[in-house]
C-alpha cells in the first residue's frame, strides 16, 4: 500500500519535472528565435506549447486521483496543492514563450531596430529564474526558492529601463512604433515569466516551510512589489 | 458530522463569493477612476487589492483544512480543486484592476487624448463576463459558464481593434506615445481580465460536468484561441 502511494508521488514529481523541462526548452527556443530572426523556430515554439497544456491537465488529474485514493495527510496535501498551483504557473510561462515567439516571428520580417536595449540580458536572467525555481522544487530547498524570489526586483528594474528606452525611441521617430511595440511586448512577457517563476518559488517555500509568503509586498525584505507590470 | 462538513462547504462558498464581490467592485472602480479622471479613486483600488490577496490565502487554507479533515469524495474534491483554481484567477483580476488604476492615475495628470477608441465598451463587456462567470458558479450552471467562454472571442476582437487604433495614433504623432501607451496598457489588462473570467467559466464547467475544456483552442466551436494576447 505504501509502495503504491510512493509510486503515485514519484509519478507526479516525474511529470512535473517533465513539464518544467518542456517549458524551459520553449522559453530558450523563443529567445533564440528572436535573436537569430528565425520564424520557423518561432513557429515550432507556438505549436509546441500544446504539449505543455496537455501535461498540465494530466498532472492535475493525477493529483485529484491521489487525493481521492489515498486521503493524504496534511503535509502531503500541502505538496499536492503546491503542485497544482505550480502547474498553473508553468502553463502560463509556456503561453508567454509562445507570445514571445509570435512577436519574434513578426519582427523577423522587418529591418532590425538598432537600439542599445539589452533584451538578451533580461532573457538570460529570467530564464535562470525559471531554472532555479525548478531546482528549488527538486531540492525542496526554501533557501534556493528565496534566492529566486529576491531576483524579481532586479528583473522589474531591467524591464522598466527597457520600457523607458523603447517609449523614447517611439516618441523620437514614428517609423519605430510598430517594431518598438513588439519589443515592448517581448520585454513585458519576459517580466511576466519572472513573476511566474517567483510564484513557483513561493509555492516551494509554502510546501517546504508551511509558510505562505504570497502577497507580502514591501513587508518582506524591504523591496518587494508584486504588481510590477502595472508600473508602466 | 455531516452538518460539520456542510458548514465547512458553506463557509468556502461564502468566502468565494465575498472574494468575487470584492474583485468586481475593484474592477468597476478602476474603470470609473479612468472615465472620471479620479486619481483618489484609483489610489483606493490599488490599496484595496490587499483585501483580495488576504481572502485568497484564507480560502486556500480553508480548502486544505477541509481536505485534511473530511477526506472528501471525488465530486467534492473536484469542487475544492475548482475553488483553488478560481481563487488564483480572481486574485489576478484584482491585480489587473490595480494595474488599470495605476494607468488611470497617470493619465489623470495629462490632457485627455481625443480618440474614437471605445475602451468603456470593452470595459463593460469584460465586467459582464466576470459577473456572469461568478453567477455561473453560484448557479452551478455549465450552460451559463459556456456563454461566458464564448464571449471571449469578441473581447479579443475589440482589443485588437483598439490596439491597431492606438498604434496608428502613436505613429501619426510622437506626442501621443506616452498617453497611448497607457491606454494600450489598460486595454490589454481588460483583455486579460476577460481571459481570467473565461478560465473561471472553464473551472465551473469542469466542476459541474466533470469535463475539462481548458486548452481546447480551435478544436471547440471553431473560433477559440487561448493565447490571444500574443496576437498583437
Amino acid at each position: 500500500m505504501t509502495r503504491h502511494v510512493d509510486q503515485d508521488y514519484a509519478q507526479i514529481r516525474h511529470l512535473l519535472l517533465k513539464m518544467g523541462g518542456l517549458v524551459e526548452e520553449g522559453l530558450v527556443a523563443a529567445i533564440k528565435s528572436l535573436q537569430e530572426r528565425d520564424p520557423q523556430l518561432a513557429h515550432d515554439v507556438i505549436r509546441g506549447d500544446r504539449a505543455v497544456d496537455d501535461i498540465e491537465k494530466k498532472i492535475d488529474e493525477e493529483v485529484l486521483t491521489i487525493m481521492a485514493r489515498h486521503q493524504p495527510a496534511a503535509i502531503d496535501l500541502r505538496f499536492l496543492v503546491a503542485v497544482m498551483k505550480i502547474t498553473t504557473n508553468l502553463e502560463r510561462i509556456g503561453d508567454l514563450a509562445a507570445n514571445i515567439s509570435r512577436s519574434a516571428r513578426r519582427l523577423s520580417n522587418e529591418a532590425p531596430l538598432e537600439l542599445p536595449i539589452d533584451i538578451p540580458r533580461l532573457a538570460r536572467e529570467v530564464r535562470l529564474m525559471v531554472d532555479e525555481s525548478l531546482n528549488a522544487l527538486v531540492h525542496q530547498s526554501a533557501e534556493e526558492a528565496m534566492a529566486v524570489w529576491k531576483k524579481d526586483d532586479d528583473v522589474d528594474a531591467q524591464h522598466r529601463e527597457i520600457y523607458d528606452q523603447l517609449v523614447d525611441c517611439m516618441a523620437a521617430d514614428p517609423g519605430n512604433v510598430r517594431r518598438a511595440q513588439q519589443l515592448l511586448h517581448i520585454a513585458r512577457n519576459l517580466e511576466r515569466v519572472a513573476d511566474h517563476a517567483t510564484n513557483i518559488a513561493e509555492y516551494v517555500i509554502y510546501y517546504v516551510q508551511g509558510r505562505d509568503i504570497r502577497h507580502l509586498a514591501t513587508d518582506y525584505d524591504g523591496g518587494k512589489v508584486n504588481a510590477s507590470e502595472g508600473e508602466n
